[in-house]
């Protein structure tokens, strides 16, 4: 049978990364290509103990079906959190428990945009929320980003000029690709654009916990006083992603459509989860556990760095990022940087053309992303020396 | 600020059972309202042994992403399971992993339907399903339900007259609400109609292994030799919801939109419920579990039944059904239903107007559902004893 499909689905094309990073999968590859936290930051012993005092203790709440705002304790958790630590939260604001940041993209999405409005989104960006966007036939136009994060009169162009634009998505801290972090003067021109201009702002902020230096900087969220900003968290970076908890603080009536949109997606994100992550904010360590995350990703950006200046000898050109798990390197234009690509996973060293992040896939770009969280320190060394031998022998090569 | 919401929002109202599920699950209501498994079926013991097990050897899998398809152990058992066990599979099919079931009805529509499409449904069905449908705006049409099934006629004539019929709704066992099973001869007739104009059926069997009377029948998908079948399983009933695991076994092409749809929804079910479900149909007696909750929900059956008949002497005419969790009551055509069930819950009996599942919500009904599930055995009792004494001073007061 030829089977037909909706057009969300058609304009949803098969994406370069997703071979690159099935390549990059395969055994013996050296994974710079993923971004996958690294697993030595997963708290196996305090994830077992919490999940065994879980069905110890109260086995039929974590058995039996729940609401789809998510769990009442970590909701309440949460809110408090978010308010003492990043002044983040005002009365009119709730907040839902999602299966993965990934799904506060989808509800988002789902209940602001009908096919044809506008998203506005840095002009490289998470894969994951650009297909998420994609998949429901918005009209997605990506704004350059500048060393301070997204170019300004780009994005107030867009905002006049584009049709029905429903919400500006950014990722202020070590922006993924990028690894850009925006400034706190930028974030408030954002905001006030967003609120000039009557639209809203997806503020995603996964890698926020993740600073090995400098100064943390406020939110846009903690900056809304008009109702505008949806803010989306994950504990996929500091706790483990494969438990699959996010969540989104927003305006009651956007928090409560997505409630009903999560109603008919999946009903609610597993309990054993939601209450695993309950318990370890309540009764552990969890800052000194980040702080620890923090330690150990301080080491591997900084080993990665030197190493890329040390074996690429200046090929490899980048801007240091303050946190995140991303080094965001540019290649000297003569590089046919798909083809690098290629030739380095051939030599067992997986890497992402930089094309693959853009919101408007008819662009090019001399850039590659490298990921320092997944691969051990050992492979970061390895992994580096394999790449500046090769750049050096494209070079003579090829060019 | 006034929100605007997408149209497909819009098009998904507040519905009534909304107002009554909160009201039903107010403390010290008896609960017939709610579809719960009853928590005595839940494998406690198994389950905490399981997860400790997991944490314990296997930790980083069950912590890190995992792939959108599911976890591959997992996915193979459960293909071998479906063939030996109901000759369910062909070789064009592959499986994917859900968050619940409701993921399946979510991946299916939004991989096939663009808004205004036509999905047929049965004439009262799963509100889950119906409100997810309603999600993307389709043109939800609902069929006549008979004694043994879908009206065929009725079937027919929808599939020659509505615009783009993208699929057929149906839950061919013990039908939620009304108990119904689709006989042999229907299913053969409903698979026949659909390859005969074209269309696809989406075919969700939550139910199935909740027989407790009678020989099982074949499911649709057995039958499916042509590609034309989405099977949507679940492990909600048989081991527990709150784990959130469900699957649906389609051809590959169907698979590989859905795992597309998935990766931008919510990346991957979690991997500890996965794990958990894999361990637990490897390992353990999961066949001799489903023989005991088959025991339990045989003698809550009987007892409500019973009680229908003594307690409401008349006024509430149902057929029995051969298992699921519902009893379906024609009450007298004079009564007035919501009112009645107002009447009820602020008796503290909770149960649902028949209203809720109609999927064309401008028609009226006689009915009401009646779960038998979650409330205990004394619960059943004294709430069949409260509802008896109201039908009988509602006739004398009302009518």
């Amino acid at each position: 049978m030829n089977y037909t499909f909706s057009d969300k689905m058609k304009a949803l094309k098969p994406l370069a990364i997703w071979e690159i990073l099935k390549v990059a999968s395969q055994p013996g590859m050296i994974p710079f290509a993923a971004g996958n936290p690294a697993p030595e930051t997963f708290p196996v012993k305090d994830i077992a103990e919490i999940s065994e005092k879980i069905l110890a203790r109260n086995p039929i709440a974590a058995l039996q079906y729940g609401v789809s705002e998510g769990y009442t304790p970590l909701r309440e958790q949460l809110v408090a959190y978010l308010k003492e630590a990043y002044q983040i939260g005002r009365e009119f604001d709730q907040l839902i428990v999602t299966n993965g940041a990934q799904q506060v993209m989808d509800l988002a999405t789902k209940i602001l945009c009908n096919e044809g409005d506008t998203v506005l989104s840095e002009g490289f960006s998470f894969i994951g929320s650009l297909n998420c966007f994609r998949s429901y036939n918005v009209n997605l136009v990506g704004i350059d980003i500048d060393s301070d994060g997204i170019n300004l009169e780009q994005l107030e162009q867009a905002l006049k000029t584009e049709r029905n634009v429903r919400f500006i998505y950014v990722i202020p801290n070590f922006q993924n690709p990028t690894g850009v972090t925006m400034s706190l003067e930028k974030r408030r021109a954002v905001y006030a654009l967003a609120k000039q201009y009557g639209t809203l702002i997806l503020e995603d902020n996964p890698y926020g916990e993740l600073r090995v230096r400098g100064e943390d900087l406020p939110s846009i969220k903690s900056m809304d006083e008009d109702g505008i900003v949806i803010y989306a968290g994950s504990f996929s970076k500091i706790l483990a992603p494969g438990i699959r908890v996010g969540f989104a603080l927003a305006p009651a009536p956007l928090i409560g459509k997505m409630t009903v949109g999560k109603q008919t997606s999946d009903v609610h994100t597993p309990l054993h989860s939601q209450m695993l992550v309950y318990e370890w904010m309540t009764n552990y360590d969890f800052q000194g556990h980040i702080a620890g995350i923090q330690d150990i990703y301080r080491r591997k950006l900084d080993l990665m760095c030197d190493l890329i200046e040390s074996e690429t000898r200046g090929f490899f050109r980048f801007r240091k990022p303050e946190g995140g798990l991303f080094v965001w390197c540019h290649l000297p234009a003569a590089v046919d940087i798909p083809r690098f690509c290629k030739l380095s996973t051939e030599h067992k060293v997986a890497v992402v053309p930089g094309s693959a992040f853009l919101a408007d896939a008819s662009q090019t770009t001399d850039t590659v992303r490298m990921n320092f969280s997944t691969p051990t320190d050992d492979k970061i060394v390895a992994g580096m020396k394999i790449l500046g031998k090769l750049i050096e022998s494209y070079y003579s090569q090829y060019i």
